[in-house]
C-alpha cells in the first residue's frame, strides 16, 4: 500500500457489527466500506460484519482496483497466504495494534475465541504461542502490563469473534520488544504491523533490521479518533464507555459521582489527549478534525517533575503520594496576595494565583512535604490543561470536552479537577466527558487500520 | 473620596505635559480632566500642564462638585494644609505609587527638582528625610533596590519638575517596611498613599493600625495599563520605552537584536502581565480592557521551582543559571519520539513534546546538570506564556502583542523566545513587544492616580 492510499483509507467507514448496534453510524455521505470484499469485488456477506450497506463510491473502487491490479507475484501469493490462513479474507492472525507513544507503548491484541478444531490443528505454533502467552499472563517481562479490567469481550471483528486485550510497557523498553520479536520469528507469521505514535517513526528502521518486520505507519491522531468512536460505539461490555461527573461543583464531596453516558451524537467535540505532551483536537465529523493547539506541559512533566521533587520512580508512586498532599502549602493562592477574593475580576481566595509561588521562601520549602509538592504539580499541570482546554471549547464553541489520554490513568484527582474547572470557569456552559480506554485509542484506530488491509497489500 | 468617585477617576485623563510631546493623546470623547483646577472650578492654567483644553463635561461636574461640597470642617482643613504645602493646588509631597504584588513591591517616587529657597525652608524635616534617603541610595536596607538605569529624568507633572525613581523590595519585607512608616512618623505628612497589587488590600489593615496610613487601594489592572501608557508616552529620558527583536526567527543569531519603536497607536494590544502569575488583557482603548485569562504558572512558578529543583535562592542566581543551562537534556523533543519532525502537523523535531518529560527516567535526572534544569523550568513556563498569548491575540484577533511584567527583568532567554513563539507559531503575522520599565507600570498608575486627588478628598 502506497501513502496515497493508506491516507484514504484512513478516511474510510471500518467493518464493525458492534458499531451498528450501538449508535456508531457513519454519515450518509461516508463510504462505510466493507473490509471484508470477495475478489470479485462485492461485499462478501460471509463476514456478516458490514456496518453500511453503501459498499459502492470512490474507496470500493479503489479495492476494486486493487484487487484487479495485484497482478505482481509476490502480490498474488500473500493475498492467498492471507486467505488460506484466515479461511476468509481478511488480515492473517495474530491482530495487532500498536501506539508507541514518548513515554507508554500500549498494544491492542485480538484474541479470536471461534476458533475451530480445524483451524487449531493448522495454527502454526508461533501463533498458538504468543496467544497462549498473551492471554494466560497479566504482566509480562519487568515491565509489561495487561489492563484486564479493560478487555474487551465477545466482540466481532470481520466476522471473527473475539477479545480485545489491551496492553502496555514503556517506551524505553522497545528495543526489547523488538528483539523478542526478532526471537519469536514473528516476521514468520506475515502479519502486517500497523503504529501509530512517534515511535512508528522512531523505531521503523530497529523493527526492519532487527526483526524483519515492516511497519504499517498510521498518523496517531487520525488513529486516536477512529479508535475512540470504534470503542464507544462498541462499549463496554455492555456498558457505556463515556462517564462524567455530576455535580461536579463539589469535587471534594460525596455528591460528585462518576455516571455513564453515551456519546451517541459525539460532534462537534474537542479532543484532549493527555499524553507525555498534550493535544488539543476540534473534530467536527469522525473524517473531520483539526489540531487546534498542544502544550508540552502533559502527562510527561507531571511524572518529571515528581521524580524530581519527590525522589519517586513511578507514576503510581507520584499519584498515591498526590493524593495525600495539599497544594496550598505550595502553591501562592488569590488569598495569600490578597488577603481575600480578588472580586473584581471573579477570582476566589481559594484559586491559585501563583503554582509554587510559595517555594521561593526558603521556610515555606521547609515546612512542606513531598506529598504536597506532587499534589502541587499534578494540579498545577491539569489545571493548566483544563484551561487552556477551555479557551479553546470557547473559541470553537464547542461545548463537549473529552479528556482522554494515560495521563488520567487511576487520576481522579485529575478528572474531578478538569470536570469541576470546565464546569466553573464556563459558568456550567462546558461539559468534561472521560473514556474508561483512555490511553488506548490510539493502538485501538492502529488494529482497526489492519482490519481494513484486505486486498490492497 | 468614596470608592464609586474612585473608580470614576480611574477613566478620567491625566495630567501630563510629557505626555502631549510623546503622542498620549486622550481620545476625543474622553475627559482629560485638568487636576491642577482652582477652587472657583475652572482650570488653573499657573500648573501649565493641562492635556487637554476639554476641562468641562461629567467629570469637570464631580470636581466642581466636590468643591462645593467639601464643607465638613476636617476635609476644608486637609483641603488646606495640601495647598499651604505644595504652593498649588495638587497634593502635598512626598508623591509615591505603589504596587504590591505578590511577590514583589514596586514603588514610585517623584523626586522634586524645582524646589526653590523656600520651600526648603519649609519643608518639614521627615519629608527632607525621605527625599535624601531615597535619592542618595541605591540599595535601603537588605532587601530594597533602586532600579537606577530606570529613573526617569525632567519630568514634568501637575506643574513640578523633578525625576521619578524606581525601587522594588520583597513584600515578605511589607510588614518591615510599614514599621519604618511608623517609626519616621510618615502620618505626619498627610499624604495620601495610592496603592495597587493584592497587597493593597492584604495590608490595608496593617497599614492603617500599625502605622496610622490609610491606603487608597486601586485596581491592579486599572493601574497596569494606565501606568504604561503613561511611561510609554514620556518615553525614556529620549528614547523609545518599547522594543522588541528584530530577525526573531533567529533568537540565537546576532541578527535578532533589540529595537526600539513608539507605541503611538497601540490600540488594540494584547498585555500580558507576567508577575507571579499571568494576566492576558485585551486593551481597545485608554479605558476599555477586558482580561481575557490568566494562568497560575508565571514568574512565581519559574523562582519556586528552581528554587525546589537547583537549590538557588534569588532570581538572579535562577536566570544565571538558566543562561548556561540546556534545557534539551530535560525535556523530551519531538525528534526524542519522532526520530524527527513530526510533519503533518507542522512540529519541527526540535520542538518540546514534554516538558521535563525525560526526567521520568533515573539514567537521564543522573546526567544533568543544575543549570539544565532551571534552564527548563524557564523554557517550560515562557513557553507555556507564549503560547496562551498567542491563543488569546488570534481569537481576539489582535497582532500586538506586549509582554510586562518583573518575569521579564534581565530575562533575555525569555524576552527572545516569546519574541521566537509568537512570530514562529502565527507565521510572522503576531508582533512581540516589550518595555522597558517592564515591572513598574502598576505603581506608576498608582502614583498617577494621586495626582488626580486634589479637590475630592
Amino acid at each position: 500500500m502506497d501513502n496515497g492510499k493508506a491516507s484514504d483509507m484512513i478516511r474510510t467507514g471500518i467493518c464493525q457489527e458492534n458499531g451498528l448496534t450501538n449508535g456508531f453510524h457513519p454519515p450518509e455521505t461516508d463510504i462505510g466500506s466493507c473490509n471484508a470484499l470477495g475478489l470479485n469485488g462485492t461485499c462478501n456477506n460471509a463476514c456478516g460484519n458490514c456496518s453500511s450497506s453503501s459498499g459502492g463510491g470512490e474507496n470500493f473502487h479503489h479495492l476494486q482496483e486493487d484487487v484487479h491490479n495485484n497482478g505482481s507475484p509476490p502480490k498474488r501469493c500473500r493475498l492467498r497466504r492471507r486467505m488460506d490462513s484466515g479461511k476468509k479474507n481478511r488480515p492473517p492472525f495474530p491482530w495487532f495494534g500498536m501506539d508507541i507513544g514518548g513515554t507508554l507503548v500500549k498494544l491492542v491484541y485480538f484474541e479470536p475465541k471461534d476458533i475451530t478444531a480445524e483451524e487449531e490443528q493448522e495454527e502454526v505454533e508461533s501463533l498458538k504461542s504468543i496467544r497462549r502467552y498473551l492471554t494466560s499472563n497479566v504482566a509480562y517481562g519487568d515491565t509489561g502490563i495487561r489492563d484486564v479490567h479493560l478487555e474487551l469481550k465477545n466482540l466481532t471483528m470481520c466476522g471473527r469473534k473475539g477479545n480485545l486485550h489491551f496492553i502496555r510497557f514503556p517506551t524505553h523498553d522497545m528495543l526489547g520488544f523488538i528483539q523478542m520479536g526478532r526471537d519469536k520469528n514473528f516476521s514468520s507469521l506475515h502479519t502486517t504491523l500497523c503504529a501509530t505514535g512517534g515511535g512508528a517513526y522512531k523505531f521503523e528502521d530497529d523493527f526492519r533490521t532487527v526483526a524483519n518486520l515492516e511497519l504499517q505507519k498510521l498518523d496517531e491522531l487520525d488513529c486516536l479518533i477512529q479508535g475512540l468512536l470504534y470503542v464507544d460505539s462498541v462499549g463496554f461490555n455492555g456498558r457505556p464507555e463515556c462517564f462524567f461527573f455530576e455535580n461536579p461543583s463539589e469535587p471534594e464531596s460525596e455528591n460528585c459521582v462518576k455516571r455513564t453516558c453515551c456519546l451517541d451524537n459525539p460532534f462537534p467535540m474537542l479532543l484532549v489527549n493527555i499524553g507525555s505532551g498534550v493535544s488539543v483536537l476540534a473534530v467536527y465529523s469522525k473524517d473531520n478534525y483539526k489540531r487546534i493547539t498542544g502544550t508540552s506541559l502533559g502527562g510527561g512533566t507531571f511524572l518529571g517533575l515528581c521524580c524530581l521533587l519527590t525522589g519517586c520512580e513511578t507514576f503510581e508512586e507520584a499519584l498515591e503520594m498526590a493524593a495525600k498532599g495539599d497544594s496550598s502549602n505550595v502553591d501562592k493562592l488569590v488569598k495569600d496576595i490578597y488577603g481575600g477574593d480578588y472580586e473584581r475580576f471573579g477570582l476566589q481566595g481559594s484559586a491559585v494565583a501563583s503554582s509554587f509561588g510559595h517555594m521561593m521562601s526558603k521556610e515555606k520549602r521547609d515546612s512542606i512535604s513531598k506529598e504536597d509538592l506532587a499534589r502541587a504539580t499534578l494540579v498545577t499541570i491539569t489545571n493548566n490543561i483544563g484551561s487552556i482546554a477551555r479557551m479553546c471549547a470557547v473559541n470553537e464553541k464547542i461545548e463537549r470536552v473529552v479528556f482522554v489520554g494515560n495521563f488520567l490513568r487511576i487520576n481522579t484527582v485529575s478528572t474531578k479537577l478538569l470536570a469541576y474547572a470546565m464546569d466553573f470557569w464556563s459558568k456550567g456552559q462546558l461539559k468534561a466527558l472521560f473514556l474508561e480506554h483512555e490511553g488506548y485509542f490510539g493502538a485501538v484506530g492502529a488494529f482497526l487500520e489492519l482490519l481494513k488491509m484486505t486486498d490492497d497489500l
